[in-house]
């Protein structure tokens, strides 16, 4: 494959540039049967959407969801569900000034070095509207999910070196950065909007806790479900790094702090992170993401073009100056399309129908 | 796939539980023509192998590389290359005792709630026995990027709290604990065997640098050259996190300071860590992975036994009380594994014996 | 996978119901720099639209190409082409009547046991129309075929019992039947509209040619080239069998006979089919497939409803009274496709770029 | 992947060629908690072995069959099974005298042109004795089928141009061919014994049915039932074609001749084979494969040598006259194989520990 995939038992396969006509997604491997709606889809893809808040990119793309096919009377048919987000607020033309520059930070060398040939308006396929076919795609698989109890939450943890203190998971959706720490979100949100004026952008950590997976999900060896999250969540342009549970500060403990020990009442501990061997425990999933910051600023900074001669530049556009608060929904999405999988998968190897062993 | 395999071009299966009679591994894809012989690969399988030093596990496995098929006359033949190292100190009586408690920190508990049977003579397929068959397939590839001149090298950046403070290369393989620091290698020791001797263990950080990757490397959107690494690396049992470059200190940085910005003489920082939109920058790549402290260790720990009833679990064994000594080769085998895979997938995109088109 | 997706390196995704809103394709894998206009693409959807003649359905579907996504300035990028076709001509009320029926010789029945809910308006998935994709995929698969010399033609060889005796290449497409002999083609237009005049239809066998491979085409053991195609030819509908080379008739042949001798000239005969152990021997590949008569019938026909009981069914609509000539440009789409697959494979198994070994 | 891996959710990999150390196969996917015992994996082997009468090869193979990991007290653990099979009667000198001559109806020449590199003895992984590994992991599939009550059973229908006239099941496994009609049995066995004599080989027709199959299994589009059951056929050495239910014959019908009507008993005819639209349909699945007559024949044949000049062949070797009679096992066994890996992919499909919706 060429790398517009993921998953095998679930399977998105992403198409479209930011540029373009359209983006959208194909989703092979939906259960038939599920009462699907638009507005239900629509509502994630709102939350990915640019334009919500003073800290968001003021491009508009309304994102509204049209799906084409795998549904009928409202309920899927077990066949492709085909969704496209037509584009609505293309403007390459804006990007005529940088046709022959490579942009600090952004994928415009590695492309040219890869393809021959690049796209030069716009990110292309590296920019983060390809996330949109993916958040309409993870809608479906939360959908799924919600049938078995299972919940899925990200929330921003970390911006601008600012920490959250308190988890208030009611908060989260209230604020324009999706802190789970109101104090802390004001504090982030005035950060954003200083480094936004200076023509700056800043990184942060956001985490994400699954809850409800029963223990047994997670093939051992190379589809760990600690390794399909990673590669998920890496998959995600921004995202520099990933940690399960107790994750780096794991290097510091001793093994008798960071054995998760039971009693009959269960779990003692979750440094794992809900994840042992690769397999859910069925204790929460908890993952943490490193976002950096924003590659498209408006400061001045050293490239070269085409030709390898030196050169200043200033990315003038519309852009995130912190990407957390709309990674959060994309991050949620990509995990619900790997648990999906791996519930599929899971139900493949008992093959209940198949035979009754145990 | 039901998750023993790995690659898509540069496949390999693996097979082999850890008291069973052998563990291998298939490699599908290996570029016909190569010479190569057992020695090069009995070399890392060396570097691997338990009972190198006090800080190792005294059980005692060969390794002893034998090739079954895919070789001819010192060169591969492009067909698959079968590579059994037999188990040569199994003692699996010596599990009877935990024959019916989960030990913490292991993945006794999810293998038997996902699979509703569990082998209970050492880890199975969980233990780090089975990635001797990874270890044996990653020599072959890395003898495939020796002929392009990419060289790959992990090492122990932090051990129990203890950090190293200098990189001096040609001291890695020359200390038990494979730190870049040799300073700082003793403290390592001295803290290995202290804990050894309570019953305790301990964790760390591991880095791995890959330099003379070519630009171009990696495919965009999902299968990103950072999120196979990232997949890769939590593959391995006792992998907790991974970030690549900055990392997580990404998280606190402005886009001004973490954008790597060129001149004509090429990069002038590093903070992507070699990686841009998932595609290589031609600049080294550098990511660290977090290594929890080994499960296995000897203090009374709480547990329940297969009735769920409360019980205290002491696991006497032959265990490496720190695993980051013996995860390096096992790191730098999947790292190979990952590039040749993208190396003959980017191959594959140009086609060069269909058309020239550029 | 969900049955969706066909190719490794070359990938195509397929959407879309026949009377839905649209169907299309995503195209993954295509090599970057290739000049492509739509007016190419269009030339192969006309061949393969209905309403061509007398002996094909009067639905106007004018498949209209539109790509959204993977070409820049004329050129493809080698990020995923997305082509979709709208369906113009769609009356899913015309088939009100036969919403709690089963069509003899369509999936209507498997599809319900398979799902356990029916989209019945036409036949959704299983219908000829999703063929349309394919057939946009395989023009883009072709023009990366001809810049290594290789073509691709496939024809009628035998309508309802009357067969082709000569082969006259240079007729093909100058008749509606898509025939190599004209003679016999007129017969077989005048069987096709006396069988369409009585509500009958009949089947026949398409052949297809295929020159310019190279030898070393195509992947030993479970991937051979043969393999691949007879997956390929039979995941189209009406197809029912497919022979390579003497095919069937092998099976009555002496060794000696069958085995093609070589001199310095090359090969002396072809029973093979220009493949020998699922790789190319460079000579021309044939193979032939059985087409089944069209299951859509105006004759009454027994059959039962959802419930069980008895039923008259006569399936009125638009249907072509036999399916070669239009599943012609079918075949030669999804050779196509396996073709350049299997050469970007070969390009991944020597991998030019990573060594020159050989 | 590279070509040696087959299925999803039951997946096999093999290794090996016909004169190195061994052959195998593993097993990923395999249901946890089956009962399976050595003795019926023999059995299989047994079945498929050289040396069992007149008409097979005097080589000797025990294929004793050896199981090192996967299986714990008699039961599957659901980690992958390794088979390995020991190479006990090698003659690799056997075939000096050809080193350097392409045989006629070999790969030597395509393998030589495919990797630029060849291992002389024997014909590698073109081997026959590849299937080995095949049967063994067939004999698991077979034996999961079982428990849901599906039976295969494959059968010579027609050797060296002496059809069988009747069916007689219990006839089959009585007679060295394998055929479904004893006394055409007879005769076939004769035909081979003389061409035999002659230094000359033939080929035949065989024949599989598999029942118990419920309706609903297979994917539409790609995956259809068929189209991996037409892979998986032509994936075997010799076979050079497929049909279904009235396959070739049906180019000849009417669509109201090959329509499978219903009525409240059933379907009143199988023309489709059990199979429409890729799903079976609860009926026999039928379908016939062409095997070409062995390549090897000690007659003289014309080929070149390595270096291009004319020469002439007689392959002396211990080959079967007729390869039909130790086919039968390997293609019982390729179709447990997809069987089991489809009945998966369904249970994946309805996941209903997921979700029950319907």
């Amino acid at each position: 494959m060429a790398g517009s995939s993921f998953g095998e038992q679930f399977k998105i396969t992403t198409f479209g540039e930011s540029h373009g006509e359209a983006v959208g997604v194909i989703v092979d491997g939906v259960t038939p049967g599920l009462e699907l709606d638009i507005a239900y889809i629509q509502k994630q893809m709102d939350r990915r959407k640019p334009g919500q808040s003073s800290v968001t990119t003021p491009r508009k793309e309304y994102d509204k969801v049209h799906i084409l096919s795998g549904i009928f009377e409202g309920k899927t048919t077990g066949t492709p569900l085909f969704i496209i987000l037509y584009n609505s607020d293309m403007r390459p033309s804006a990007y005529d000034d940088i046709e022959k520059l490579f942009r600090p930070g952004h994928a415009d060398y590695t492309y040219l070095h890869k393809y021959g040939i690049r796209d030069h308006r716009g990110s292309g396929r590296a920019s983060g509207r390809e996330t949109a076919g993916r958040v309409a795609a993870g809608a479906v698989a939360r959908k799924l999910l919600e049938h078995s109890g299972v919940s899925i939450a990200a929330y921003t943890k970390e911006i601008g070196g600012i920490k959250c203190e308190t988890y208030a998971e009611d908060e989260i959706e209230k604020n324009a950065v999706r802190a789970c720490d109101p104090v802390a979100a004001v504090k982030m949100i005035e950060k954003i909007e200083e480094l936004a004026a200076r023509g700056d952008s800043c990184g942060g950590i956001v985490e994400c806790r699954i809850r409800g997976v029963r223990p047994g999900i997670g093939e051992p060896v190379f589809d760990k479900l600690d390794a399909d999250l990673a590669k998920a969540m890496l998959s995600i342009g921004a995202v520099k790094g990933i940690e399960f549970g107790a994750g780096f500060a794991a290097a510091a403990m001793l093994g008798s702090e960071h054995n998760d020990q039971m009693n009959q009442e269960g779990f003692l501990s979750n440094n794992a992170g809900g994840i042992l061997g690769g397999i859910s425990t069925g204790e929460e999933i908890v993952f943490r993401v490193a976002v950096k910051p924003t590659s498209s600023i408006s400061l001045p900074q050293q490239t070269v073009n085409l030709e390898g001669v030196d050169q200043t530049i200033s990315t003038v556009g519309r852009h995130d100056p912190c990407i957390c608060p709309r990674i959060v929904p994309v991050i949620e999405a990509m995990a619900c399309i790997v648990l999906v999988d791996h519930y599929k998968r899971q139900a493949a190897m008992h093959d209940q129908r198949l035979v009754d062993l145990l």
